[in-house]
């Protein structure tokens, strides 16, 4: 029996995508829904791609169209020049396969989806949530209890300044904390445990080049997918941070759920910054630090991951995709 | 030929007192003059605490009385149960020396003395700002020019979140950056060079109860001062973080100026926020990280300390303390 029932929150994304598979070939999770959001590319394209991810390497698991745009906001520019127009690489997956893909979408909107299946499974399901956390917090908002009935929510997003890491895509946020700050100040703030995979650790584990191509030769059609959709995500960061590889964003959530030993992390609660010129900032009260603090003091204490050992991490994912696991 | 003219901005304050000492006995710093601000104590207490510390260990130093509040809001509360509610680790400075000491006071505002004596020595004189910063930023008001002609300035101040320290007043905001967060934006926004000394050096810099005991031993009057005035101080410290001992704030914005190459930085505009819950938090952008920030990039580049030879700076304060240097 699966140890991890899993309803994966994603908007692939490349990273998105390499994450998906690590967790569809992994044995200790179940994989019960994939739900969609906008963040890398619009949620069409996103839901487009998790179809066509979930007919490839998960067939049978559902996949609902999540939210189009942020709480409060108007949704941002898709990332194309990271993730590719099509979201993931550039491998033209559109004109192939959209036939094929439509045919799994569930019925439902995301948010209701996640309600009905953590109904079913009370207190049994992780979500592991990848991209903006509007879905989630729809979820809260049409039914509060479902955060008592969760078993754990880890989110990749946000930096907690570890080696001086604060943001991405502005000096003060990563992406999917910008992409829907509100959502990201609620789901830190519901009453569910949550744990937290910020850049500190991601931008720390790094697949190699010859990491890749060693999957794509030993990892059969999965490994090969994951060498062909890194490559201009790869291109990206050698130009963008002159790295010979890829950051490890969204497969750290997979792996800190199947394997939470290999990160360590500090307990405190956490604000997303919802205004000004750092909107989308994270901020947590370490249990450290024991001034008041009434903007977080009423708040339930989140796990925040701010060390990783990142060979073992490299290494679980490896022999996921090429052992089985 | 001392090395530096420096104007010591400061509320003393225990950690300001023992740079005041540091600096007058350091034979490569010449203080031109010592201004006073809110933030330890009230602006009357730090005030009256400069001329006490200038009469006692630098003669003849002028004293000029500087902000009561900050540029828009109301003053914070005095920190008593940190510096004492004397400012000075309750020492009973009031008591015995307020004659002596308001002889020293000069009759110009402190913002005005800082312009006055920046132009009587052009691109010769270090502000040495450990407090909040209103008098650095009253001074840019009056006269925007002065900014060319200082040599730099070196601020106690901020946290930029290396080893995941962003604040010790809230979980966002160090103390001084809290104090006046409009005259922070404005100071790091000025065209002056400016050297940030945060957390994130100054915590990692404890002088231990035996390293202020030895200095009480053979550091002489100045010696068996910085013992003193620090025994409450250490109290708050043993109390608040466990600490045998005392972190090294405004003392390593003093050993910047001396020893630069003790401090390992990183540069980029730095903001100070200035609304929200995280008012205060201080946030740079690193030239490592290349995407537009639109509120950074028009701004000049800060030198932000983020790692510190802690033995070498402690050496140091010991050297001079104890043999002169």
């Amino acid at each position: 029996m699966s140890q991890h029932k899993v309803i994966y929150d994603t908007d692939p994304g490349v990273d998105d995508a390499m994450a998906l598979v690590f967790q569809a070939l992994h044995g200790d999770i179940e994989l019960l829904g994939i739900t969609s959001v906008f963040g890398n590319a619009t949620v069409e394209t996103t839901t487009r791609n998790a179809c066509y991810l979930a007919a490839r390497f998960a067939p049978g698991v559902p996949v609902a169209r999540g939210a189009q745009a942020p709480l409060k906001r108007t949704a941002p520019e898709p990332l194309g020049w990271i993730h590719g127009d099509d979201g993931l690489g550039n491998l033209g997956v559109s004109a192939t396969l959209d036939g094929e893909a439509r045919a799994a979408l569930d019925a439902r909107p995301a948010h209701r989806f996640i309600v009905d299946t953590v109904r079913a499974y009370p207190g049994e399901v992780t979500l592991i949530a990848v991209g903006p956390l509007t879905n989630l917090a729809l979820a809260l908002a049409e039914d509060p209890q479902v955060a008592t009935l969760v078993k754990q929510v880890v989110v990749m997003g946000g930096a907690f300044g570890t080696d001086g890491i604060h943001g991405n895509v502005t000096p003060a946020a990563e992406a999917n904390m910008l992409g829907d700050p509100d959502a990201a100040d609620i789901v830190f703030g519901a009453s569910w445990p949550v744990a937290i995979v910020g850049l500190d650790v991601t931008q720390k584990t790094i697949m190699t080049t010859d990491y890749l191509a060693a999957i794509r030769d030993r990892g059969g059609e999965a490994g090969r997918f994951v060498w062909d959709v890194s490559r201009h995500y790869e291109d990206f960061h050698r130009a963008s941070a002159e790295l010979d590889g890829i950051y490890v964003h969204d497969s750290s959530a997979v792996a800190y759920v199947l394997a939470p030993h290999l990160y360590t992390t500090r307990s405190g609660p956490v604000r997303a910054l919802t205004e000004g010129i750092a909107v989308g900032h994270t901020v947590q009260k370490p249990v450290s630090l024991t001034v008041p603090a009434p903007d977080w003091d009423d708040r339930p204490s989140c796990t925040v991951c701010v060390g990783v050992d990142t060979e073992a991490m490299l290494a679980l994912y490896e022999r996921t995709l090429c052992e089985g696991a």
